[in-house]
């Protein structure tokens, strides 16, 4: 799948990504800062830990990739809209730490861990509401709609995939749905809001919010795999979480899906046994991460064509674009690492 | 202080308070039937579990109490934002029921009990967020701002006491400063925007929100007593769960406040050993449940005085100072119970 001109191309658009960013996602973490002093002042020691991580701003930078940010009125309103899904989604990784139980996250101690579960799952709904609150400073009541309903969908993606677990045999249809509840929506939440923030056609904002959503699942699909394969985050880590918790992904269903009965047999043997080195051989030996990477390029393929269906003067289109050729380059060493295994 | 005349000022303002409520909050429940299926189709049996719940459903009462309820526009206003902090309450007792190892909560399981704190933790987002999305229904952005800051405040009230664990002589400033966090605030919310959907003056609206934090504490500080007291629904019950959980509330503050000092090292030395029985013997010996109960009494009287200055056409003057006025029938029998304890 690799190509050797490939590894030019994502040298230009990782480039031009971090050209693009570094200005915004700075002012963005300015804008963070001053939050804080927002809250109330017993809590505001809490917000700064959570607030202050090294995490990868990923729906911040979707919302910059997507919007205008050389006019700086418009500038300003993507600033503060990627603070609002950033906050968002911080106050669900602070929930879900709890629930997985995590005592480290982004290289430090999860709320959970350093003060209880009792205030994280304080701290988790502050800082939910706090996000709402700065949605509903736009004059525009849409951000607030939106946003509430898409935190709503991501929680009850979260749900489905709890009632799911020790599901093996996943429908992919439900699998898919649950990825575009947890992760595609606020991704197509951060590029709609940029789009319509910037301006965009109603014809641009819808389209580049089908892209959000698929390059989410395209993205969750890849970050379910490297709980198999490892990422270069995680080299050292424990992998094989979801296998422990009973949450099947992307290769474990496309074996369910393509296999024979006796090989389908053993699978289910090895699942039950929690025998993470069985499960691991016979996905290999049927080519099942193969075929699970193969379906994630396939997934940032379809999401990369939407974007040229954008006039071509929109900005997104290129920005975005290199988005997805990053996301091709991180397969790619995926496949390097399932190779060399 | 029970004057013989009350009882039937107490049964007049009941009735009238029930005449009022009873078809408005039965076309509250109509509505929060509808929402559950505006939820995603696989957490509808979840949500429709917690919204069918027999609460007191105080925080609806003060808004319809407080507002226009002849005029049907305004009446249909009502109901939506009644629903909002009525959501907003349910999700936090989602919430709490995880934190407290809850079993039981109106006589039925709790969440975190029959799914687990997983699904609890989510579903409490869930609804918090489609309390804000209704929330973001009105025109006015208004609504969304408010309940967004107050769920926020009241997050961070229950952080605060959360912290305050274990640490008995609190001060009586901190102490009712929690209270309006933890229950002035949506209880003040709950009649602001009941008095501003009514399109009452600006000034009235502002008496009206002091009204309902001043309420919300007596209320709290009220139910605090009971946890010391019991009340009529919780004869059986166990009580001193605050003393189990470390939890400082009014008639303790007051002894640190007012007794000797050898009295004081009896008291923490019986707090330390958790000896409910000696606890509450102190508390007796030294009038603390009475002088408790005569604190909130004030309160409540101060809630009422401030009612005194709405016009006298308004009709929250009335319908609230009847709420005034069963809360005080609650803290006689209070005192009823304590003298025959």
């Amino acid at each position: 799948m690799f190509k050797a001109s490939d590894s030019l191309v994502q040298k230009e658009s990782i480039e031009a990504i971090q050209t693009l960013l570094r200005p915004a996602l700075d002012e963005l973490t300015l804008y963070l800062d001053k939050q804080v002093g927002t809250f109330e002042s017993q809590i505001q020691s809490l917000v700064k830990y959570c607030l202050q991580n090294n995490g990868k701003r990923l729906r911040p930078s979707l919302v910059f990739l997507t919007g205008q940010t050389n006019d700086s009125a418009v500038f300003d309103e993507l600033v503060r809209v990627s603070a609002v899904v950033e906050m968002v989604h911080i106050a669900t990784l602070v929930h879900d730490d709890i629930l997985d139980h995590a005592d480290k996250r982004h290289d430090k101690p999860t709320i959970a861990s350093k003060y209880g579960d009792h205030t994280a799952v304080l701290l988790g709904d502050a800082l939910f509401s706090h996000a709402l609150h700065l949605a509903a400073e736009f004059d525009t009541v849409e951000v607030c709609r939106l946003v509430s309903k898409s935190t709503r969908r991501v929680c009850a993606g979260e749900i489905v995939q709890t009632f799911n677990r020790g599901a093996w045999k996943l429908d992919m249809d439900d699998y898919l749905e649950t990825l575009d509840m947890k992760t595609g929506e606020l991704f197509s939440v951060s590029t709609y809001l940029g789009a319509l923030l910037s301006g965009y056609s109603q014809e641009e904002c819808m389209l580049l919010r089908e892209f959000g959503s698929k390059l989410g699942i395209a993205y969750q699909a890849y970050d379910d795999l490297t709980d198999f394969l490892g990422d270069e985050s995680n080299i050292g880590k424990t992998l094989g979480t979801d296998l422990e918790t009973g949450k099947s992904t992307l290769p474990l269903i496309q074996l369910f899906q393509s296999a024979d009965a006796s090989v389908q047999q053993e699978m289910m043997a090895a699942l039950k046994e929690r025998d993470e080195t069985r499960v691991m051989n016979i996905l290999e030996e049927h080519s099942m991460f193969e075929a699970g990477i193969a379906f994630v390029y396939k997934l940032v393929d379809e999401a990369i064509a939407l974007l040229k269906q954008l006039p071509e003067n929109n900005p997104a289109s290129q920005n975005l674009g290199n988005m997805g050729t990053i996301l091709r380059s991180k397969l790619q060493e995926l496949e390097a690492r399932r190779a060399s295994r």
